[in-house]
Formats: structure tokens, C-alpha cells, sequence
């Protein structure tokens, strides 16, 4: 049995042997993981314990942004054969479920995602996935990069949500890595520029590199005052909210123009004060999310056709050997440091 | 010249002579109004001289909810003649604002809204009005009815906003008399049942008298257990929020199904606490309601065709001469009084 | 063994045994059929032995409009029990299809569909069908009606595809079993009044019974010209094309408001010419209709809540015993009956 | 007085003095012309004498794809100043119509054009228009290509109509000068790549040279086989038809995934033979496209930003005092000229 980075406890990480389900039904694959991004949410199971309702409370593996290979398929897969590399939704709804019937299966109140409790995640040599859940990836896409596929997703989720016009205006509140993905997504996604806004240059300096891209630095400028400075005084057309602090929620009426849109990405731990009477005054439309559903095939579309390059966005590589010094080194929570993946041993 | 009902100060009205412009544009028609009805807005200006930023600093006609006779139309008139019994939206754009050129000329900063400070309202034997902005009432809808079609218009909106699937079933908290007007556009737009939450039983019986409205007392039941009960736990596809009360807001994400959706009507006075990540756990789309736009001929075609009947909605009609009673009694809130109209006499 | 009802070949009935599958899987429930509308697309077997690319090669059962009473479930089966009345969704997806992981089941190519060879109806005594299909009828709900919701299906998902806005003026060209089904979900959906034009006037005074609608008989007046009346010339805001007919189709952009939409329901056999620039000129939206999908709750919920007669469509109801008979009748293709439903014996 | 390019008749142009309304309204600004591009309506003009309902029966100045330099505003002109370099909006509606209050101004049966009898085109030294459809150049896109905004709009119509999706696969039939403005307008606006399919190799290897575009020759390959190819047999997102040739409406349904979109750009003169079981089959939303309303923003942002390059569309630039010669050249229509522009002398 092969090692697999186990969160023994809050604040207890171990690389060591553990029994995981290997049973491959026949709408599976087996994959072998080449790549795993390490995700906030990783570190913060790790650091604190739990994720609202979400409590560890028996060692689990984590991870959930991950690539691969194919190794084996199940009876009935078609799609997907030994040897496609690949990279894999961590999120498994009930297909038959109201919500995924409807096609909104990420809120099907029965997804089991990976490194949810009590579900292992990936940062393990081996998985049995959903074929209907893994997505190939062209030849020109590294695991690396499809590795990236998850972060992404959410920025696309938000882009969606947004309904995007051509040459809209965008804005976004929170250059944290979401707040980066979004950016990125709502740029391949249609908007002419995005303005990013923040109080911390050195994430500002990351994403300012990519063309489109304007940033703010808030701690010299009100993001109210550069986004009307920018507009002639209108707004932007679709603000994506990213940071999840309580100032930037409160001021979101003043970023958007008459009738234009704002996207809740960030996640504000409890009820935060909010201007109705703002977003009324513009009657602006709020869309929210949570992950995403139906995207991981454009993600990867846009990254294939090199609309969207996610790789500077990985500030540092470790061999899986070193996992635990990667969450380490994660849970310091750099300014410069976007995005550590983990790589696997070869096989 | 012919007496207005004049809010003169805060607290103080008088009916007396007033002037007030008379010229008649190219595109404009002159109206003797017949009904008025007296909205919320109009009694908080006569008792708090003030909504937000506008502020009565001079005298001021009262009334934006009317109904007339066309007296006399502009050269440029096309679609209205002399005799014809219209209604009239009390909101002027600039029709070449970069916001009504998109069709949204609600939120163009420039509106001009009757009643509200320095605009003279409608509470006048005459008036002249963009014929544009004029609507032609049906031969079966009364002069009662067409001064309805103000405030239902924002219900429409409300209703447009949501943008209702047939058999949605809609949930509305906060009874007034708008809370009441957006339960029947929704059940109109397609709503298969409406259920509309209070505390005070005297609305909620009123409205319980229209088929396809249920009612929920909330002393007796908290709203997300009724229509749990109602949904077998999956929630309402959509949640109009009318009563602008801190603690509905708070509550509303646990009345929505997954990808359910929220219009917030009611206004707050203050920033309020909202549940955002509540909100996201449902991916939730959240609609706002500024005034409305483009409605008036379709909440015209639903009164005609029998689909609303507004006429139990009407609790009180008084003539001209007793305006200021008829503002007084408004002013008592009383939870049976629903709308008061206000009729001109006879020219 | 029970009889079934079994289309030997082209022309030929038989009410006689034929083997079934009858094995119950974890996620299925078994149903005794109660009461069977007889639709167009099983007389049209019966009569052509072919619909498109679809031809009966074997003996089939037909039937696809069902209600019924649960007798059995699966184990994993936790919204129905025995006893339950119930309706059922005839078509079958596979649900990890990438078309119904969006919530588009409907078009998933792998659907497997009642009475499409070589799919069984259900014009037998009992059925073993996914949960997940099968929906719950309210107490108020007749089985006659629940075998009415399938047909009435497709004229909800018209009116969801036409995105209908509350107190839109509609217009159905065709004044079939469909056509009518449609005009009905419209005006449930938000109508203020839906226009239905039609040759045979016995189908248009059927229809023409319901408040809400108007007719218009196109052998006396050229429906462009009829709704150009009713609208002062504005046009209809949604047109419903249910009649399949050439000539309907080429005349459709003269009925619809600029900037209005066009509902393509009925299926003509062959390419038929369409006035493109016609359709630019008002940049009219049209959109098509195949089958159904996330439409019986909302089915259900119109019907239950009164919103939504269909009893009146019910021409003639014979027995089981009688069914060929049924199907003789159904294939005269009287005007004046709109559906013939066919009721089981009792268990 | 000054020359302006006349089209006396069919087949006759002169260049000469003619009388134009040059009245300034306090709405309206003078503008010098400097640029302007040579429309394949206006050619049609030149060559037919007519185009539809349209007729040339008097004489009247072609062109209406204009860049200039503001020389005056009127009274109430608030956002442009002699100076400003600005393109123009060839359409003016009546701002209080029913279509224009609903946002949809290209649909105003009383729009006035440039270029489209009895209205005079800009192919003129000094035009006056209205201010709000006056938009002003950002300092680094030049007056070629703010001549180009015009018919890039065309194109951006059509990708908003499409309602794109971040990271969906296009495909764009007949690769004519607007084909190829609605390629780059979809690729902007979202798409992850665009197939462009035309049978001349010479257009085809114009539009290759933009990354994100993929040709399809349609002697070699048939497009539905292409596009199958490219989508693992799915099918595009978003299909524009842009030759408006019958063969290739007729098989717009073989190229579009289930549920996809087909929008109508290209417009074929009569009636065509449209397979309605076949868009119906995989339930397509078809949109159509006139003009343009609020796009002029939008496009302008797209060019300045970087993310369109128009300038290699532009094949010849011509003085004005050759314009006939111009004309000529642009009635040739050779493969390879995609757009010929006519510069006015400096003032």
C-alpha cells in the first residue's frame, strides 16, 4: 500500500500508509496522480480543524486539485482510456438528485467532494473516479496546469454567473488567488479590461503582468473613486466581490453602474452589513456562488487555445516527498506566493 | 388657477393655489386628472419632510399615482387624442441617457419623478406630461384601477425582475400594501402559489381572500418552516423581500430552493446584516427593484384581461376637497387600510 | 401474464401477453397504471409504422401518458412509497450524459423513451420505472389529469423556452391537442391573453371556452391581420407555431412585436421556406422545443393549485378492455375530440 | 460649399456640391469627417439602385462607417468638446418609441440611417449629428479603425445576441467581411476558439492569421464533419450564419451541439428552406440580428483594450478626391479585399 498525505488532526499532518476505497464500478476510471495544487482550504482543515459544519474528526487525505493518467477503465466507460491524461472534478453529486436533474449539481445538498469530511481527497498515488467526472486534457496542457483546472473553475463559475457581455468593464475586489482566477476568467470570458483591486502591492504586481489587467491599490486609492476615474464616472459593468471583507462588501453599490451586475465569490464567515438600498438605487442583480458545475470543459478549452496561462500563477513546485513542508510553507500565507503544487513520483 | 393639495413644510398641508408649469411641448399631452392614490412616500414627505437625500425644502405638490381624461395633445401626438381616459408614469428620463438608451431609463440619474423634491406631483386638476410616458386605459378598466397601476407597477417589476418560470412557487415576506401588489403580479406572472408572510393578521386576511395566495403568520410559524412544510424541505423557486425588516433579510436564505432566486423590494433604511455565505450554499441569484420601466402596458394588459383585480385592494376613497383627511388617515397606518384614493371632482 | 396493448406491426392491435422486463433495480419504484392518454405519435405509429428515423421492426407496447399507483420500491427509493399516486416522465436519460449534466436531459441522444421502438409503452397493468421520473400527484389530482400532464409537458416547456414576461400578449398558431396545451401554459405562465388561430372553428370554440383566450378563425381573417388589431399594431410579444403548416411558419415574423420571440413547436416533416430577413427585421428570438425537461413539478403545481384546467380536454375516456377501439377512434382524427384517455381495471 | 460623393442614380456616382441640413440643435454636434469605409450596402446602392423596400429615386451621399473631429457642440452637449475624435452611430430612432424605451432602438420602425434612402450618408466633409450617438476615440485607436467600428458592431451584435459562454466553441459560416468581424467579435466576446468555414481559400487564409481561429475550406471538408471532428462529435456552442447561403441554412442543425445557439447574420434575399426537425432534434435557440443598439461602448472598449486588432481587415486606403474610383475598386469585389476606406483631406 502506497503512502498518502493524511491530516491526522488539526494541526497534524503525516505522509504514511492509509486504506482507501479502490473498488472500480463500471462508470469508473483509476487514475495515477501526477499534480495537486494546494488549496486554502487544504490549509485551513490543517490550521484550524474544520471548515464551518465541516469538522475533521478522523485522519483524512487531502487535496483536491489534481491531474493524472488513466490506468484503468470500467465496463462501461467510453470516453476515456489507459494512458489519457486527465484531470478531475472533486465534487460527486447524486445525478438523479431535484438539483442535478437541473443541472446546477453543485448544489445538490449530496455531493461527497474530496477532502470534505469524512471524504478522503487526492493527495494519494492513486484514485477511483467518476469517468463522467474526469475530463481529458489536449496534448498541449501540462498536469500542471490541469492541475490549476480546479482553481479556475471557480473564477469561471463566477464568469458565467456573471453573463459577461462583450467589452464589458470588470472588476474585482481581492487579489487573493480566486480573486486572480477571476480576473483571469472574466478577461477570456469577454470583458474588454478588469480593474483588481487590493491593498497588498506584491499580489497586485503578480496579476498586473497579464495584459487587460489594471489594479488599484486601495490603500492609495477608493476603489469607488478609480473605477469612476476609468468610466467617465459610470461604473463597472460586472464587479466580482473576492476578498470577503466587510468593507468591500459595503461598498460594492458604489462600483457597479446603473443596472450591472455583482458576483460574491469571497466568503464572508458570518453576516456581513450590506447597502440594499445601494444596489437598489442601481437595482443591481447579485449573483452568487458556490464551486461550480458544467465548467470544467471550457476551463479547459481556454487553456488549451492558450486564452488563458495559468502558469505564472504557480510560484513553487514540491515532490510529493516534501508535502508536508509545501502545507507548511502554504500555511505562511505569503503575499508572493499564488499557488505550491505538489508533484507525485513518476510511476 | 385651481387649487393643489400643497405639502408646504413638513407637517403641514394646505389645498390652495399654486403655480405650475402649463406649456404644452410638441410631444406632450394635458391631462384633468381624476384619481389619485396616496402612496407611502407621499405621507412620509408630509410627516418626515424628507425620503434619504430629498429633502422638502420648498412647497411642494403631493401625489404620483394617477388617472385622467386627455384634454389636449401636441402637435407631435400620434397615439392619443382628446377623451381618452389614460394613466401615467410618474418618472421622466432623459430619453437619450446612456441608461434609457440600454431601456433601463429607471435608474438614469436624471429622472424626473413626481412628487419627489423639487418635482410638483399630480394632486392638481391638471397637468401636462410627456405623451410617451401616457397610457391608454381600456374601456373596461376604471379611473380607480388606473391609479392602481402605479404601485402594482412595482410589483410588476419585481415580478419581471425574478424572472418567474411558469409554476414557480414565490414566497413573499412583508404584507403591505406593496408586499401585497408583488403576490399578485407574481401569481399573475406565473407563480402557481404565492406565500406571502406577515405579522399582522389583518394583511395577511386581506390578501388571503385572492385563489392561489396561502398566508403565514410568523408569530405563529417562522417562515422557513412553513414553506419547508410547503416544498417538502426544498424551499421557494423565488423570495420577494417587502418588508425591508432587518431580520427578513437575515432569514432569507433559508426560504429559497438551490438556484432559487431573491428580489429584494423592501428598503432598509440602513446597511443590514446579510447571510453571504448562506446565500452561496444555494447558489443563490439575488434581484433588486428600483421604481420600474416598461411596464405600465403590461400591468395595464393583466387589470384589462381580468388577470389582477386591484379594486379589493382599494380601502377608502375620499373626494378633493378632503385630501388632508384622507392624508391624515393615511398617516394613522392602520393595517385594513390598504390604499386610499383620492377622486377629483368632476370637470 | 396481464395483456398488454401491442402494436404487432403497421395497422395491427392486439390486446394480448407479452414478456416485460419486471425487474425492480434500488433506485426504481413498480407502478400499476391507472389511467393512458392516447397521443398523436402512438395513433401515428399504429397508422404509418414509422415516426422519422423510428420504426416498429417488432411488437411493441404503446402508451406514454400515464398515472398510476406505486405497489413497490427500491431501496435507495426515499420520496415515494406504496400507495403513493403517481405520474411518470416516459422519457429515460442517461443521467451522466454530458447533456444531462446540464440540465438538458431531454436532448441527451441516449434517451430511451416509452413507445419508441424498440422502447415498451405503458398500456399495461404495471411498470417498474426510475424514481427519480416519477412524481407524486396532490390529493386534488385526478388520475385522469395526471395522464394529463404529459402532453401539457410540452406546451410548458414551450412557454419556459419563450421565457414569457408577465402580461405578455401570446399567439398560438394551431389549434391542436399541443397547440392548445400551450396556449393554456402560456396563459398560466404570465400571459395577460393568448391569441389562438386556426381553420377548423370546432377546435377554436373547444378552446375559446377558457377566459383568457381569443380565436381567430384564419379562413376569415389573415391572423397578421387579426393581431395587428388586438395590438395596435405592435405585434404579439411570444407566437407559439404549433401547426407544423408551411404557410404558418413562412407567415410568422408579420405576428410578432420587435425584438419578440418565436416558439417553433410543431414539426413539420420536410424543410419548409422561412422569411429570414423577415425574422432580422424585428430581431426576433426563436427558439425550438423537443419534449421536456424539470417541467412536471411545475406541471403538477399549475393543476394542483387550480390554476390549470385540462378536464375540458378530456373528449371520451373508454376502458382498457376497449382500447383498440380507442385507438380506431383517435385515428378518425375528429375535430372535436382533443384527447381520448384509456382507464385500467381496477387491481 | 463642399463636395460630397453623390449617388445620382443607379450606376452613376459624381462628386459634387450638394445641399445638406447643416443646422445645429442644442443635442446635436458638427463633426469633420476623416475616414470612412465602403460598405457592401453601399456598393449595392451604386451597382443595384436599390436594396429591398429601399429605393434610389433621388440623389444622395453614400456612406455611413465614419470617423471625424468634433468642431462644435450644441447648447446641452455635455460629454464631447471641439477637438474630441469620435465615430458615430449611423442609426438615429426616436428616443420616446416604444422599441427605443425598451432599449431596442435598432428595431424602432422610425429609425433614420445614414446611406439608406431618402437619408444622406457622411461621405461628406462635415456632418451634424446627435450627440448621444457619438462616440468619443480613446487616444490610441486611430481614425481607420474608429471607421471600422461600424461594421465591427454588426459583429458585435451578433456575439451578444449569441449570449457567449466563457470558453464556448464557435463557428462562424461564410468568412465576408462581417463573418469575419463576428469570428473576431466571438473570440473577444468568450469564445475559446472560432471555426470559420468558407469555400474561398483567399478570405480563409485572411482570417488565419488571428490566433484563436481555425479555418474550415468547405470544397475539402464538409463543415459538419469539421466541426464534429473538433468537438469529439458535441457540436459548437454558438453557430453564426453570415453567407446567407441557402445551403448553408439548411445545414445549420449538423453543426450545433444539443442546446446550442444559431444566430442569423447573413441575409438571404428570399425565403429559405430551414430544417425545423433538425434544430428542433437538439432544442437550438436561433437569434437574429438588425444593426446594432448600445454596442458602439462596448466595441470601442474591445479595440482600445488590445483584444481586436481590426487593422488587418482595412485592404486599401483611397483619398476622397478617388472615391469613385474607390467604388469601383470595392464592385470589383476581389477576394482578398476585405475593407476599402476613404480618407477626407485634412481640414
Amino acid at each position: 500500500m502506497a503512502k498518502s498525505l493524511v491530516l491526522e488532526r488539526k494541526g497534524q499532518l503525516s505522509l504514511r500508509e492509509i486504506a482507501l476505497d479502490t473498488d472500480l464500478g463500471p462508470d469508473d476510471v483509476r487514475i495515477a496522480i501526477r499534480t495537486v495544487g494546494v488549496c486554502g482550504s487544504d490549509v485551513h482543515y490543517y490550521t484550524h480543524g474544520k471548515i464551518g459544519p465541516f469538522v475533521v474528526n478522523e485522519p483524512m487525505v487531502l487535496g483536491h486539485e489534481a491531474s493524472g493518467v488513466v490506468t484503468e477503465v470500467g465496463a462501461q466507460v467510453r470516453h476515456l482510456k489507459p494512458g489519457d491524461r486527465v484531470c478531475m472534478e472533486p465534487g460527486i453529486p447524486d445525478p438523479t438528485s431535484r438539483a442535478a436533474k437541473m443541472g446546477i449539481y453543485n448544489v445538490d445538498p449530496a455531493v461527497r467532494f474530496w477532502a470534505t469530511p469524512p471524504v478522503h481527497g487526492c493527495l494519494t498515488p492513486h484514485v477511483v473516479h467518476p469517468a463522467a467526472y474526469t475530463y481529458l486534457l489536449p496534448d498541449n496542457v501540462s498536469f500542471a496546469e490541469g492541475a490549476m483546472v480546479e482553481p479556475f473553475a471557480i473564477g469561471m463559475q463566477a464568469a458565467l454567473r456573471a453573463r459577461i457581455q462583450p467589452g464589458d468593464i470588470g472588476m474585482v475586489t481581492g487579489a487573493g488567488p480566486i480573486g486572480m482566477m477571476t480576473a483571469l476568467a472574466a478577461l477570456a470570458g469577454g470583458c474588454a479590461k478588469v480593474y483588481v483591486a487590493d491593498l497588498a502591492q506584491p499580489k497586485l504586481d503578480i496579476i498586473a503582468a497579464y495584459p487587460g489587467i489594471e489594479t488599484i491599490n486601495i490603500r492609495q486609492t477608493p476603489p469607488a473613486e478609480a473605477i469612476a476615474d476609468a468610466t467617465a464616472g459610470w461604473g463597472a459593468d460586472v464587479v466580482f466581490e473576492c476578498s470577503g471583507a466587510a468593507p468591500a462588501v459595503l461598498g460594492l453599490p458604489q462600483l457597479a453602474r446603473p443596472g450591472g451586475t455583482i458576483v460574491l465569490v469571497g466568503m464572508p464567515v458570518d453576516p456581513v452589513p450590506v447597502d440594499i438600498v445601494g444596489l437598489q438605487a442601481r437595482e443591481l442583480r447579485v449573483e452568487t456562488v458556490f464551486r461550480y458545475a458544467n465548467v470544467y470543459d471550457r476551463a479547459i478549452a481556454l487553456i488549451g487555445a492558450g486564452k488563458v496561462d495559468l502558469m505564472p500563477l504557480i510560484s513553487l513546485t514540491m515532490p510529493f516527498a516534501d508535502s508536508i513542508a509545501a502545507f507548511d510553507r502554504a500555511a505562511e500565507g505569503r503575499e508572493t506566493d499564488v499557488k505550491i503544487q505538489i508533484e507525485m513520483p513518476d510511476a
